[in-house]
């Protein structure tokens, strides 16, 4: 199988130009001297999400004629914005297709960004995405499963190695699997000393599990949609599956309870607000400090994008 | 009065150099697309504020001698966490003189931060911290009324400048002034077409009346005490009152609802927690459209110190 390389990651961030912001690193200086941790808030890109960083690469690489045929991708999530808001950029039209389970809230937010809105029962939502491009031809927009959208996630890991070369840990969040792939990949090109871990919770471990079955175990779909963090219930494809191998030094996994914690944590003494799925990374640093390398420890907050009750709650907590 | 030039603030951003974060333009897409936002997260310096910018820039022009002497600045608030993490950072030893009706968590911050702390009434603080500084030979680091001071600020209307020459407005909040006279100065240089503005609470709006008056206007004590943003209780001095009768093209207020309702829009549609001073800025972008100029629009969010219960009502508000 084919992986993405660090000059895949150098031409997505040359192509991605300007259209997503680079994040800076925010110290953290309350932190242990011998370990101190930076964080990388891709929380604060336009929708709240790293997801844009692949999203405008995969739009960026699309022949004038697809993207006069427009773009389609299937998610409730930070995906569905994210796709919403890249195709806005780019002057593409976007079908977004969402269960009707969603909260209208998220339906509001992906509208609101100029896609049309598709909503179709759950289990149905992967065939219509697929019908809708198969008919008219527009591009399917995949969340992970794809060289475009990993080498775009990797612009990540490209900046963490340019902002602090003596990085000695990464910790980035596994759902997919795209942007551990995409991160591991540029910063062990760069960082041949630096160790990456991925971060799962406790309660969706399918990639611990994956590692140390050496191949991919599954978990039922009612297990991982027990966490609270709700862009981490997805599972690697054999793609991602294949650059997670050959990049990460382990993968960690945090209790609910070190999540929320980590939530408020971040909240009043980085004042970062993150999404459950963001704070896994940091929650792992904190709290998994006996599995890392001591040096300079980098923690990739994914998202942002929470309930304002469960971020009461957690912020004084 | 000889005022501060932006020759000074480029001086200053080289002298300050990486001790303080750079920070981004944090896109805000849900705004008006005829005049955008972007913020400018100096919640995310190290101590939550961009009080580390001045105090960094004042010690790193200190000679060797002084620094031996160390340092002594009075303040319960986000400029005696500046004093104590700069000097951390430069090695050099600091005093922080605070009124014993501060909160504990203030002062334990402020320790944690290797700082010596002085705890006396309200009243004897300054004279206090003086007498400090004229016993040991320590320099006195204001927090406002000095040219390296305001220079130190200003390097963040230097960044805008770079990062957004064709902005159009720049809304920035006021208390002693150093921050609004610094980004006026650096605005005004290099964006001569941009309008700056000062912003304050409704409750503390002293400078807004020494415009009218066109001269320094005096509010009590206790009536500039009653905002809840705690930051901007202060007032300018002839120094930097000069600096903002010659850069800024006005001054807004906003009410405390205002602030508090923007708090929480913030943090849900921008993830960054700012304390009630750092939303001030935005809450002039959000509710003073009618006295702001169309085009690109830069609101300086100072600091993101606030107490969790506060965040937490004002994020489901």
């Amino acid at each position: 199988m084919e992986l993405v390389t660090i000059e895949d990651i150098r031409a997505a961030a040359k192509l991605i130009g300007d259209a997503v912001l680079r994040t800076p690193l925010v110290a953290c200086p309350w932190t242990d001297p011998s370990r101190p941790l930076s964080l990388k808030p891709e929380n604060l890109q336009a929708i709240g999400a790293f997801k844009v960083r692949g999203a405008h690469h995969m739009l960026a690489r699309l022949t004038p004629d697809a993207r006069a045929r427009g773009v389609v991708a299937y998610s409730s999530g930070n995906h569905a914005q994210a796709v919403a808001y890249a195709a806005r950029v780019a002057g593409i039209p976007a079908t977004i297709v969402i269960d009707d389970t969603a909260p209208p809230i998220k339906v509001a937010a992906t509208e609101e960004l100029g896609a049309e809105v598709r909503l179709v029962p759950l289990t149905e939502r992967a065939a219509v995405a697929r019908e809708l491009a198969r008919e008219s031809g527009a591009t399917l927009v995949p969340p992970f499963d794809h060289p475009d959208i990993i080498a775009g996630q990797g612009t990540i890991g490209l900046e963490i190695a340019e902002d602090l070369p003596e990085v000695a840990a990464v910790l980035v969040p596994i759902s997919g699997g795209g942007l551990a792939s995409g991160i591991g990949v540029a910063v062990k090109a760069l960082c041949p000393n630096a160790a990456v871990f991925g971060v799962e919770p406790e309660l969706a471990a399918d990639t611990r599990d994956s590692f140390a079955a050496g191949e991919l175990v599954h978990w039922p779909a009612e297990q991982r949609v027990r966490t609270s963090a709700d862009g981490l219930r997805a599972e690697p494809s054999e793609l991602t599956f294949a650059h997670l191998r050959s990049v990460l030094d382990g993968v960690l996994t945090v209790s609910e309870d070190e999540i929320r914690s980590t939530i408020g944590l971040l909240a009043r003494r980085a004042r970062l607000v993150a999404e459950p799925s963001g704070a896994v990374a940091p929650a792992a640093y904190l709290h998994r400090a006996d599995q890392l390398p001591a040096g300079p420890t980098v923690a990739v907050v994914s998202g942002g994008n929470i309930d304002p009750a469960l971020l009461a709650e957690a912020v004084q907590a």
